[in-house]
C-alpha cells in the first residue's frame, strides 16, 4: 500500500512528453484492463475507450484541445467517451451478458426492470451525465495503473467535446467525449511542472470525522 | 502491476459486511490519503470526505439509502460530498495555497484568472456537476486503495442526496453528497454476490483503436 501512495506521489499532470519514446503495448493493455475492470454504477460500464495513435487525427484534435502539445507529443492518446444516453437496449445488452455469464438470474431480472424504469424516467441528458461520471471512476483507475507502469499521463477536460466527437466519429456511435488522457514519457528537461511541489489541501480540511 | 489487476479482480461491491469487524485506523488513513492525492481538474479538489462511524447517524442514513444494510453493518461509512458551487472564494483559496507552497507564481496567476472566468460564466449548477465528476476520480482511487488494504467497499449512488445532506449538515457547508461508500470486511457466508463471476464487456467491445 505504501507502494500505492508512492505511485500517487510519483505521478503528475505531465506538461511535456518526450515525443520519441513509445509506450510498449503490454503496458497500454494493462492500463486499459484496469479501466475495464473498474466498478461502475449497476455494472453498466456506460463508456468506451478510444486509443488514438494516428498522427493525423491527433493533429486535428490539438487545436480543439486548447492547443495542448501533449496531444501530439504523447505516445498514445486515450479518450474516454460516455454513452450519450442510457437506453433500454444498452441496459438489456449488459444484463443479458451478465445473466448469460453467470448462468442464472436470481434477483437480477427484478433489478434490471427497476433500472430500466429509472433510466426511462431520468431522460437523455441526465442519463448522459450519469454515464459521464462513471468515466471518471475509470480515470481514477487509469492514472493509478499508468503510474504502476511508470507511464506518464495528463488527464484533460480542456477540449471542445463536440469537435473531438466530430473528428473521431463519436456522434454516430452515440458516444460523447468526456476526457482525453495523453500517455507517454515525461521530457525531464522540458517540463516546468516536474519539479514543482504537489499541493493538496491538508487532511484536516479535507476530511470531517463524525464519530 | 499484475498486483493492481489482481486487486481489481479481488474487489467487488460487497453486499454483506461482518458488523463485528472494525477496519484499523491506519488502513482508513491510507485510503483517505489515496483520495487526497488524487488528481482533480485544475487541482481544485472540489469535494470533501466525511468519515461516519456514529451509529445514530448511520441508522438515519439507512432508510434514505434504499434501506441498504451495508450502511449500518460496515465499519466506516465514507461520504464523498462535492462543492455545491465553484465560487471565486474557493478557487482563490486553492490558488493562494498553491502559490504559497510553491513560493512563486510563474504563470499561475494567469491560469487562476482564466479559471475564475470559466467558473463565473458556467454558473452554479454546472459548477456543481463539474465538482461532482471530480469526486468520482477519487472514488476510483478509494476502491483501489481499499483493495490494497484488504478492505471491502461498496460504492453507492442509490440514496437520496438531499436527505443525506440534511442528516450530515452538508447544505450549511455548501456541500452536496454524491457518493457513499461503506468500508469494512465481507461476511463470507452471507454475501450472495461474493462467488458470482465478475462480468465486464470484452476488451474488443470496450476499446476502439485508431492507428
Amino acid at each position: 500500500m505504501t507502494d500505492l501512495i508512492d505511485k500517487l506521489h510519483w505521478r503528475y499532470a505531465t506538461k511535456k512528453f518526450n515525443p520519441s519514446k513509445v509506450v510498449p503495448d503490454d503496458k497500454i493493455e494493462r492500463i486499459i484492463e484496469a479501466v475495464r475492470l473498474t466498478a461502475t454504477s449497476s455494472g453498466l460500464q456506460p463508456f468506451e475507450l478510444l486509443l488514438v495513435t494516428n498522427p493525423a487525427l491527433r493533429a486535428q484534435i490539438k487545436p480543439v484541445a486548447w492547443d495542448q502539445q501533449q496531444v501530439v507529443d504523447c505516445s498514445h492518446l486515450l479518450v474516454f467517451a460516455a454513452w450519450d444516453d442510457i437506453t433500454a437496449d444498452r441496459v438489456n445488452a449488459v444484463y443479458d451478458q451478465i445473466t448469460a455469464e453467470r448462468g442464472q438470474n436470481d434477483g437480477l431480472d427484478a433489478y434490471r426492470q427497476r433500472l430500466l424504469g429509472i433510466v426511462a424516467e431520468r431522460g437523455q441528458e441526465a442519463n448522459y451525465e450519469a454515464a459521464a461520471r462513471q468515466a471518471y471512476i475509470g480515470l481514477g483507475s487509469a492514472l493509478i495503473a499508468a503510474a504502476f507502469e511508470g507511464v506518464d499521463a495528463t488527464p484533460m477536460e480542456g477540449f471542445d467535446p463536440a469537435a473531438v466527437d466530430a473528428i473521431l466519429g463519436l456522434k454516430e456511435r452515440h458516444l460523447r467525449s468526456v476526457l482525453i488522457v495523453p500517455l507517454g514519457y515525461r521530457d525531464e528537461e522540458g517540463d516546468w511542472l516536474l519539479n514543482m511541489k504537489k499541493v493538496r489541501r491538508p487532511r484536516n480540511e479535507f476530511v470531517t470525522e463524525m464519530r
